[in-house]
């Protein structure tokens, strides 16, 4: 099903009818309203305006449409702002507050702020809580967004101490627990425990770990709230989504923030994260995808979100021309909007919607296209939508298809957590390593779930791929030992306790049931300084991170220029001890697949695959057409063999 | 005519007299005192000290100077500030207040500083406006240098409310003219709104464009009460000017700060505005212009302030030698101060004052050359300018001459606050559009006017180039609806509306009588990624802003690499819907003035030409000496018409 | 002599006696403890609990090992910092306080943290000041680390008044020295003078001078009351000493902060400094060296802190593996913890002590490596020490030997102060200009004398450089006109008076009985853009500094592209006007060297030499073998002709 973001309290009211009956003879199902609208829903504290909203909601639903409705607690007015000013946030750079006149000007350690969008979000849902056609709710909008999970204030800093009462029960466990004793860092009482910010040198990493889990709770804590408030009020049919942003760049526990939706949402900007992505690669490597995005971004956060989700996932936010909020912005390749609509569903979602329906002449976001232009005008998106409305009818249901993928690739906000704290080498970065072994996994033609490490169940896949499972805890252990499947470790694996001390009897701690062998040392490297990588009599690069290992009784599977071990095999797990370069990474995810009877198909750099239930989706990135690597007996649903360029072809087969 | 900058205060009084018959020896006629010595002028407040500056310019007059007078206002002494401390500007990206110890410390809106320098002002003007050797004044010294335009302090906050209230009117008319539903923005009363600074992501564009505006208002009021002050009590012969910094580098509206002197002046660094300019450029594009400028910055920098002056206008200081303030302070090749001076009257200078007399061995800039070394020595400048005194002479008076050159550029405040504000891409910087344009017309020989877009008449000019007209007024429709001549449009033209909202009917909207086309959509690129475009069968570049325009009846002039229009002509209106490369401008105006019966001269990189009255100038940027062109019946004044390296020859004839 | 630092305070007392007994096996003499460890010796004002130390040096001391011990007040508790909160220092970019939660939070001015650390010390010096076992102290600990020699608190504002005070006299007599005069900067009391930060542009030089003075004097101040504190109490026997950090970063007169030491000691962490300075060199330039560390880097060091010790110096910290603090943290090659011990001693020192013993497995330093792994065994480097310690024995007693190295090179604070106050060129940095002449006498084979510019005899040596002698006192001149070898000048020598003013009779002012030359005009060139510089008919390369001169009646040694005078001869004294390219450097220094009987060894860039006593030592930086620069009759004491890779060789012989 296809959405739009529609802000009628943007445009006036004589002209909601129409665009809602535009809505709907396009093909659109859904449309969200309602998130930023706070200031007029709400004049001053309890003086509620509920009359526009109302008819609003009537307008769309009389077209036939289904409404997401958006708590507006990511905008609180200006009169909430004056009357409560302990809801701003402190930044952590500067020290300073951060204040009214964009948005997310809050603090998630706040109680006031807690009171006040509890409030707002339980009168929304009570007086829309059993109408006909509200179908379901957002929460606030891309929480943390911004830099907004810290926060330097006061009400951080309570809580702050509270919570480390809470975990650690006295100051001397907590003392201990962080190794207080070095630099005579030790305190007498929680209460002179101050955030890590605003000090002469860098503090404790554990200091640091707990405030940046205090500072995820936190966020939780208030999320858990705003969908408490609504499920309130809300009826019976009514389901509580919320739309993520990019999950690896929040610094939130995403598995605690979303556990308590229905399905989880995501805002999908393909052009403006790669441009960011790919800030510093050379023009020869961005240029090819600066109109597509890069061909693994999208598709790694779809499957985060599918993992994430409890089923079906959507996109509530899809770009569908240029956006205005990255350093550069393109225009879609032709076709990308439809592309990157068909994609999502490839990767499993229910919904997509478009954000936004018609471009906003003033404010903000005037540069972001939309589905119309501003001046009412069909913009260039616009036709993409309709091939898609045509093509979704030829894909069939796909609500109930929701197969497990042959591979599931770990996640983990603990592991981001430590890199951030602990920047041993500047060539190491979280994200990109998990990017790294995705984009290889996904060279081979595979698909991929992505899965938060944790309570998730990892039975039934064939290989189970652990890029950085920095500070792996019991339930994490628990999962792989209960799976059944290869197991292949990145470098930095169990390299850190739950306290930020490294591992009991070295890394890779308490994976060592898995990985016999000890880090002994970690040495990290410029990126332009590399070292060599032996493996099956072939010459690849190791580089930015290199673990020294005792290799106990493991066997040795590739080696550094030295002959030292640089990758193990013991049992079905495979352990990688340094960054590599992308041939290396496929080399051995090749040999792995090959022993787990996972088929594989080595694709070019624009073209991927993706499946869902019976179909295989092609998806070419390139300007040129290309070849559908479809089985013989393939019966094309969308496309053929030849995929045009920037094209999607679909088809059914028994084989690949 | 020349002169020389001179800080009495700084020197032993027993040798004034000597500095004096120097000077005059020299053949200077003006020298400037004054600006910067409120500390030994006023003592403490209503103590002032006269005498000292009596005999200072009864010296100076007597030995036959004419004495430039600049107010002190620039730095008011410590006593002021400990006694005023609201006069301290507030840094607008620290939130931190900019105390006493150099210089510009005084915020705009200080109505306590108001006073204060308006006292300071008047008094000095009381004391001099009658003086004979006294022939006029300059208010401040270059305001707004060092980033002074905007101040982020409470007197600043309290004088935008009013200025937001005087505008608006009612506040529910600024919450509509801003669009202030968007993200709940609206304010209840015009208390409320703060400055645009210390907020979660950006704030409303049109905020921040009221606060620009506000802030350039701020300037001109402060300034046009200084000009007041002083023409209270100033002498009938005696005019009012100020020395600016490079138009483009100030954010305040240049025509507005000048439209109450007698004529504007300008200070002219171009080693170090290159420096800066070129930071990033390879250094086989910087090194063969290190020592001599960029070959267009100060001709840009001269036709900008003629086209704000009324009249001939004035060098105030010219680099004698190596400054101290840039990055890389290189000094000038042999023989470009006399190149420097020469241009600048060539550009329709009146007189050339050099900075300074004698290089100070103390404080902030001992490292600045003089016309005399510290030892009291001559200065390698030295007898440049006695060559440059020798070669006025034969020059004549130049002073009735100034008529019009052929192509009139428009250069717009507004332009530049909209790309500061809306950083669409990064790739797009509005002084480098400007300068692209400017730079691809001297390529070719021209005369260029530079005139601020307003209620300046454009008729007469043959072709008239607006590189970036992104927020055209009304003023500024009627002037280019009134001129005669070829039109050329830049991109981006017409973007806005005066409150920052897009064009009504899209892009070019009030431009779109001219240029009858419609903008859907701008797609920004990385400065490394182009595209293609195609004119007149050749291949150029196109990219960093790439316009998609609907071209309705219009001609297609050139077209992107997908054949869509690039850039169209209708009537005598042409629209260039990119940044493109330098070869594709020079291209178009080669046609452009071809149809416009304007004579090019195509030149090398290290050449060029300027016209004043019946003289030619040419000025030679290259270590090695090249060819005049000059026409056959060219009777040279200055040189020859081999040009020596770094030379300049200047010739009367009938052709070019 | 080999000593270890070592924590006693973060590992279980059952284990103290164990790693004593091991320390003892190893052949370790000396043990480092207590620094950082006032939270546990006192924990609250006057509760001291030194029964653990007691136990600690007991149990160390009866194992047979000599205790340095260091005072703690590099890190003071919360529990202090909560009752006197006027200790913190103040950031002076930011203006904000830097508190508790790391180390060195304390500000240099604070009267009440000089109290609370001369307590300490004073008691820490009564209990241990006549124990058996302790052989002598630590001062603090890295002072000045992390950016903390300057503080904008109130409390450094206040003593910046009272230090102008005394320097000046009067308010008018400061104003004359810093002339204030210009930009109307003149006080009329010392209370108006503030710091010189957080002003609208630049403040006057000298007044930063002063600030930078003031400054320095304030750690030498602390310092000096931390000594007397220690020697009040402590026993005949022991010394006090203090590990600095490289000499030329702290901003601090090194002779002066150590002058009341019985030696200095020295941090040495060659990879890390070394990823530091070569941040920016291409990877084919720093691969050479990324486990090695730049050939010239410690030994610079080296030879610096031992021109400022009272004869032999110590290694206090050595880097035993990775550390944890660099942007990039490889692994020393295999035998450079061996390598670096014996180049230690090769320079000159007494004892080097590794850091740490055992590799912490909790907070900030976690993953900085020690002798022992966290799992408590034998790290990488164990081996190596090893032997180091069997190699020790064939040197025999290096004790006595200290005597000149033919080459002097001069360092000088002030001259630091000067390149970071006045930036004339972003290629002109002091560090640099000093490594740089220091890099070409070392490629020379030549061991060097680094010597603080002052008070330090010259005579005896037979060649003295001064790369950079900016603003030299009459000391410095008294000690140049007593020596009696050939002198070498850099550029800008002289520059400055001593309060910040250009030198009377322009550069090189006090030095011009040496080199009778003006400088005229200074050019600062972007580093890629260069010009030539011609000498003995062959082409070098002059760039980044190049001043003009009047050369006078001197002999010119080298001219500039336009052959103007580059560098001249006077007597004995050579003066190289501008910065140079490596090759030229070493060409001058050659000839010098013949002519001054200096014998030469022109080596390659990965071998260095260095001789102590009748032993020469050779340094192979390569991962290939070389072949020592030994005579015939040399006997190799350590190692042979080939050196292996990485290696060292020691050989006795009456020629090189
Ligand atoms: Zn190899
Ligand atoms: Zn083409
Ligand atoms: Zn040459």
């Amino acid at each position: 099903m296809l959405g739009v973001c529609y802000y009628p309290e943007h445009w006036p009211e004589q002209i909601w009818a129409r665009d809602a009956q535009r809505m709907r003879d396009l093909g659109l199902t859904y449309v969200r309203i309602g998130e930023f609208a706070w200031g007029r829903l709400e004049k001053s504290e309890g003086q509620f305006t509920w009359e526009w909203m109302d008819r609003a909601i009537d307008t769309l639903g009389e077209a036939g449409l289904k409404v997401v409705l958006g708590t507006p607690t990511a905008t609180p007015p200006k009169w909430l702002c004056e009357k409560y000013p302990d809801i701003l946030p402190v930044d952590t750079h500067t020290g300073q507050r951060r204040d009214f006149g964009s948005r997310r000007h809050y603090d998630f350690s706040s109680e006031t702020y807690l009171v006040q969008a509890e409030r707002i979000s339980a009168a929304m849902a009570q007086r829309y809580g059993s109408h006909l056609h509200v179908a379901g709710w957002q929460t606030d909008n891309e929480l943390c967004c911004h830099d907004t999970t810290q926060s330097a204030s006061p009400a951080a800093r309570d809580a702050f101490r509270i919570w480390c009462a809470e975990r650690y029960g006295t100051v001397e466990a907590l003392n201990a627990a962080w190794g207080n004793v070095f630099w005579s860092m030790e305190y007498d009482s929680f209460d002179q425990i101050e955030l890590p910010f605003f000090t002469v040198c860098e503090t404790n990493p554990a200091h640091r770990l707990a405030f940046r889990r205090f500072a995820s709770d936190q966020v939780v804590r208030f999320h858990d709230v705003m969908i408490a408030a609504i499920r309130a009020h809300a009826g019976e049919g009514q389901w509580v989504t919320h739309n993520i942003i990019p999950p690896a760049t929040t610094g939130v526990d995403n598995a605690g923030l979303t556990r308590g939706l229905d399905f989880v949402s995501y805002d999908n900007y393909p052009l403006g994260f790669s441009d960011q992505l790919m800030a510093r690669a050379p023009a020869s490597d961005w240029q090819p995808f600066m109109r597509t995005g890069h061909p693994d971004l999208a598709a790694l956060n779809f499957d985060s979100v599918r993992g994430l989700s409890k089923g079906a996932w959507w996109v509530m936010e899809q770009q569908p021309g240029p956006v205005n909020w990255a350093p550069h912005n393109p225009r879609p390749a032709p076709g990308m909007i439809r592309h990157w609509t068909l994609q999502a569903f490839a990767h499993g979602a229910a919904c997509v919607a478009y954000f936004r329906w018609r471009q906003v002449p003033f404010a903000q976001e005037q540069m972001h296209a939309g589905l119309l232009r501003p001046d009412d005008q069909r913009a260039p998106a616009w036709p993409e939508v309709e091939q898609v409305v045509r093509e979704m009818a030829l894909l069939g249901d796909l609500s109930a298809v929701s197969e497990k993928a042959p591979v599931a690739l770990l996640v983990d906000p603990a592991s981001a957590w430590v890199d951030d704290i602990e920047r041993q080498g500047a060539g190491y970065r979280y994200p990109a390593v998990v990017f790294q072994y995705y984009g290889a996994l996904r060279a081979l033609g595979l698909d991929v779930d992505i899965l938060p490490a944790g309570d998730v169940p990892l039975d039934g896949y064939k290989l189970i791929v652990a890029p950085t499972l920095a500070m792996p805890d019991e339930t994490t252990v628990g999962t792989l030992r209960a799976s059944d499947g290869l197991l292949l470790f990145g470098p930095r694996s169990g390299a850190k306790t739950q306290e930020f001390s490294i591992s009991d009897g070295l890394p890779p701690g308490p994976l060592r049931e898995f990985v016999p062998v000890k880090v002994i040392a970690v040495e990290t490297l410029r990126p332009d300084c590399t070292g060599g990588l032996h493996y099956q009599g072939e010459h690849f690069e190791s580089g930015r991170w290199r673990e020294t290992i005792e290799a106990g009784d493991t066997e040795i599977v590739a080696t550094y220029e030295d002959g030292a071990p640089a990758a193990i095999r013991s049992g079905r797990s495979t352990y990688i001890a340094t960054l590599t370069d992308d041939a290396f990474l496929k080399s051995v995810l090749v040999r792995l697949c090959a022993e787990a009877n996972i088929p594989v198909t080595p694709l070019p750099p624009t073209l991927r695959l993706r499946r869902r239930g019976d179909l295989s989706f092609a998806f070419n990135l390139s300007d040129e057409s290309t070849h559908a690597p479809a089985s013989e007996d393939a019966e094309f649903v969308i496309g053929g063999r030849q995929i045009e360029p920037f094209g999607v072809a679909v088809w059914r087969s028994a084989a690949i």
